[in-house]
């Protein structure tokens, strides 16, 4: 059964609305139906409860420009977080949780702030005087409140920001039919005289007051039909009296998502290119997140023509929340865009989003989440580590910091420094791990780069470990297990190696497992000594490869040796770790005979 | 300083390279820049280092057709929870959690899910096996396995999926520049001759099998060159010699989100108007999150002709995660669209995750978290009381049970019991909430439902105490509350109504406050004979209105009564609660009485 006719047999399609006559790509496509391989069944869910909201409203667009352009600059952002955001919260904030997140946003450099709903409440009244009375508030910062459209509500909106500078009046209501024939009660008409009459008395109180503005929201704007939205806003703009000085802002809110993010963004073309006096107007957006598109939407938006946008940090908001600023400004950041606002101590900003909201930002939170720069498979930490080291030369040849030289590291979208996290998280081993990862740790912990061949042949032992442990493990576990894994297994009891006549004389006393090693040999160098040494007491042994580096600086260094030899049949690795280069060579060839896999007779 | 001045000026733009040749709307808009409104200044973020995607691999598509299209049909959805999602956790899932998610995802109705990468990890190559050996996979259900594009792995991935009956080899390779040059060391040419290699040992080993099926990631196919994208794939289509009955799957990963998502959706109608033998061709989508626009990806992706989506539940993944396929089967659900997977009981989909995730799933997460369905702002409250009300009504009228009567109530885009949850959480009271979050929860709770009146005054008296104590109130504490300001002070010890000659004589021992009430006087009722009395005793009352209800049922119901009374100059409300109807009256009007500011002279 292929997927369409599966929809229509099944029987919960039966109250199903008739579609659009839009035709969708799937059902379109020649030989989709001839498929068998979508064999999906109906679900029980009454999905015939709903209908496609372009169905009731449908947006009166044909041609659309902005899927034909890109973001180049950052809208005027407008944190609403002590207003919509904190009247989602089950705890809203006290007024010292108020005053430290005004004062991260501020230190941020937001500009235009909401900061409460002065009529409906007590705690935001207090703390909008507070505002007006104190030095909080930068000369440059204004300050947006929000009321509802009522007299008396207006009367105290206006009480509350006396003496603030810089002040958005922000009047709200909700225009969408269901909103305005089941909450309201009004019809068309009477609600456009309603908002008329509010919005009068929003400007008497404002007579005679420079730096006062007025923004006009009209709440479940996605829901409502264009061409009312639009009179009524064009009705505002024109009793405001705005002209390009002071510009009416105009806040087209998704209050609900609900349909795929390019309606929003054709909803807001309209506006855009509808609005009477558009020179005059701020279009300002407004997305909620039911759908998980509200960044989408924020994003299509601004390509349609919106200039300003409001949301919380970390999306914060009634339901699933408003749109993310953070997300938002940060995306900007990767498409090289100045966000405007600093995100470079973003640990700070979510530290002082959680206290005050008192709600954990999740760990895979876009450019916030504690795993949002972590690497686990295998693959993936391979491509980063080979990502970094080029990162790095490509910044040393060009003679410019790591820090600011362009960013092209697989898989970190950025550069976790330019937000003020560290590499430390960027890559951890589990099962899912391979060799990238493994020898990465190793390497920015201990400084030591292992041969490409024994990351292999290491990466399947830590694989083992993983396997059967089923957890992750540090550096500091893998500098063990390497060691548990390829060091001597014997002592190196003493050892001297002189210049003589014919190269370099080497006498060692050591233990091979339970093997006696008592030499004095002079050949080429120690190592050959060494491997002489051991055939002569009827072990061979081939160095196939020998590398060494230092660990740790100054007095404290210690020299690392890795060996791969062939030891009888076998090959093996040896790794030695001593202050002496000379034992450390040693001990890494000792460490391979002793870890060959059937010990030579003796 | 506006906006596109402080961006041309702001130090940090010296190293932006050139702007591609698209205009961006708020540059073009006549008048922005005459506007002195938005003051932000340039960050100290170092954007410099960024550059759009779409100036590096540019997408040859002039017309698009998806922006007219909307979503009629679920696409074929493929959880890869256990294997992308299982590479992205700390703790890798162990057999037993392995197969409690593979049987959670049964149960809901996939049929095609991703089980591991079984070349990769011991773990993943047992679990296959356990597949093929035992009885977990339903006949109508797909095993997908990941394999990389090497002869060894996929040999190992062959064994693995020995005596499944039906089976998708998934093969990937990296495609994009930085990948090619930085991490695997090939040009296209050559990366695309190793593809075809390994291509043909997944043919080979399949051979003779009926059951298998092929796909193939173009690793970060994002950001790869179009045109080589569409030349591997279709050098696939070809040797795989894929045909309508035995299609292809070419899966084209977001595997790091780095544009708006309105390009995603341009990349990919590029491939569904040029792949070749397109009825042979199954175009799948695998978005990721890091711009959190995956939700976004993957519907614009379906409207430009995918057909198939690979995500997560609850978007795990590396990272921001993979697409989230609960967020898009709901998304499908509230646009009257069957998402072909059970989603009745989202409370244990969501236990499971978390259980073998050991990740939590966000309070807000779209139509999964804790608060998604709850409103605490007060408009809200009382937007949904009163949507709720017309739904049942509507509902009852129509003759339907409310749980399959079409929906439309505000703040609300699904009813919760679509999912399995329930009301109580629907609204919850604190100081940002009003008369309609305080009057829904003590209708819900305890079914009483308090006059219009009434709700105003004590919804200001819930403020003042949320207000100063900061946080939410129960419906148990509402009702506390409640009783607190409205109940009677004093006793009422006794009190007898008989009908005799003239009217109800009533008779009323009972306290006031510390004063004491005996009457015995005959009225119309018992009511008038109170008020008669209180009179005589020096306290005039007018009752203004007077209402009850019953509060439960049967043996255990009680009867509330509510008293609006003037009481002297002072309106009052009192509140009476007893198990006889007269004793309810009697106490309301005595609470009002007792209630009042001043209480009149003895």
């Amino acid at each position: 059964m292929d997927c369409s006719s599966a929809a229509a047999a099944g029987p919960d399609r039966a109250g199903t609305p008739p579609r659009g006559s839009i035709v969708p790509v799937a059902r379109s496509d020649p030989g989709a139906s001839a498929m068998n391989w979508n064999r999906q069944s109906p679900s029980p869910m009454p999905s015939h409860r709903y209908r496609p909201h372009t169905e009731r409203v449908p947006v009166p667009i044909t041609e659309r420009r902005w899927p034909t352009r890109q973001l180049t600059e950052a809208p005027l952002w407008v944190p609403v977080d002590l207003r919509d955001g904190n009247q989602a919260l089950a705890e809203p904030m006290d007024p010292a949780r108020k005053r430290r997140l005004f004062e991260q946003l501020v230190a941020m450099g937001y500009k235009e702030i909401e900061v409460g709903y002065p009529s409906a409440s007590r705690t935001d009244f207090d703390f909008v005087r507070d505002l007006a009375t104190g030095d909080l508030v930068p000369d440059d910062v204004t300050i947006v409140v929000f009321t509802a459209a009522r007299t008396d509500l207006v009367e105290r909106t206006h009480e509350s920001v006396r003496g603030l500078p810089n002040v958005v009046l922000h009047m709200y209501t909700a225009t969408a039919p269901t909103w305005r024939s089941v909450v309201l009660g009004h019809d068309r008409k009477s609600l456009h005289r309603l908002i008329l009459d509010a919005a009068a008395d929003v400007a008497r109180g404002a007579e005679g007051r420079d730096g006062v503005r007025f923004e006009f929201s009209p709440e479940v704007f996605n829901l409502t039909e264009p061409d009312y939205v639009l009179q009524v806003c064009d009705s505002l703009t024109e009793l405001w009296d705005a002209s390009p000085d002071r510009p009416v802002i105009h806040n087209l809110p998704a209050t609900v998502e609900i349909s795929t993010p390019n309606v929003y963004a054709d909803q807001i073309e309209y506006m855009h290119r509808n609005l009477s006096r558009r020179e005059s107007v701020i279009l300002s957006v407004h997305p909620h997140n039911d759908r998980g598109t509200g960044v989408a939407c924020g994003e299509l938006a601004v390509l349609a023509g919106a200039q300003r946008v409001e949301g919380c940090l970390f999306g914060n908001g009634e339901r699933t929340g408003n749109v993310d600023l953070v997300t938002l400004a940060l995306n900007l950041h990767v498409q090289g865009v100045d966000p405007m606002i600093d995100f470079s101590d973003i640990d700070t900003v979510r530290r002082t989003v959680q206290y005050c909201n008192r709600i954990d930002v999740h760990p895979r939170h876009p450019y916030g989440g504690d795993l949002v720069y972590t690497a686990f498979s295998g693959t993936h930490q391979d491509a980063i580590k080979k990502g970094f080291a080029h990162h790095r030369a490509a910044a040393a040849a060009a003679g410019v910091d790591p820090d600011v030289a362009p960013w092209d590291v697989p898989y970190l979208p950025i550069d976790p420094h330019d937000v003020g996290r560290d590499y430390e998280a960027v890559i951890r081993v589990n099962s899912q791990s391979g060799k990238g990862g493994v020898a990465y740790l190793l390497q920015e912990r201990y400084g030591v780069e292992l041969p490409r061949a024994l990351q292999i042949d290491f990466a399947r032992r830590v694989q083992r470990a993983t396997d059967d442990g089923g957890t992750e493990m540090t550096a500091a576990q893998l500098w063990k297990l390497l060691h548990d894994n390829y060091s001597h297994r014997g002592d190196l009891d003493w050892w001297a190696v002189e210049h003589v006549e014919g190269g370099d004389r080497l006498r060692v006393r050591a233990t091979l497992g339970d093997r006696a090693l008592d030499c004095d040999v002079t050949a080429g160098g120690p190592v050959e000594a060494l491997t002489r040494a051991l055939g002569e007491s009827g072990t061979e042994v081939e160095v196939i490869d020998l590398s060494q580096q230092s660990v740790g600086t100054g007095r404290d260094a210690e020299a690392v040796t890795f060996a791969h030899c062939r030891v009888g049949e076998h090959p093996t690795w040896g790794v030695g770790l001593d202050r002496s280069v000379t034992a450390s060579t040693l001990r890494a060839v000792l460490a391979a005979v002793s870890r060959a896999p059937s010990p030579a007779p003796a």
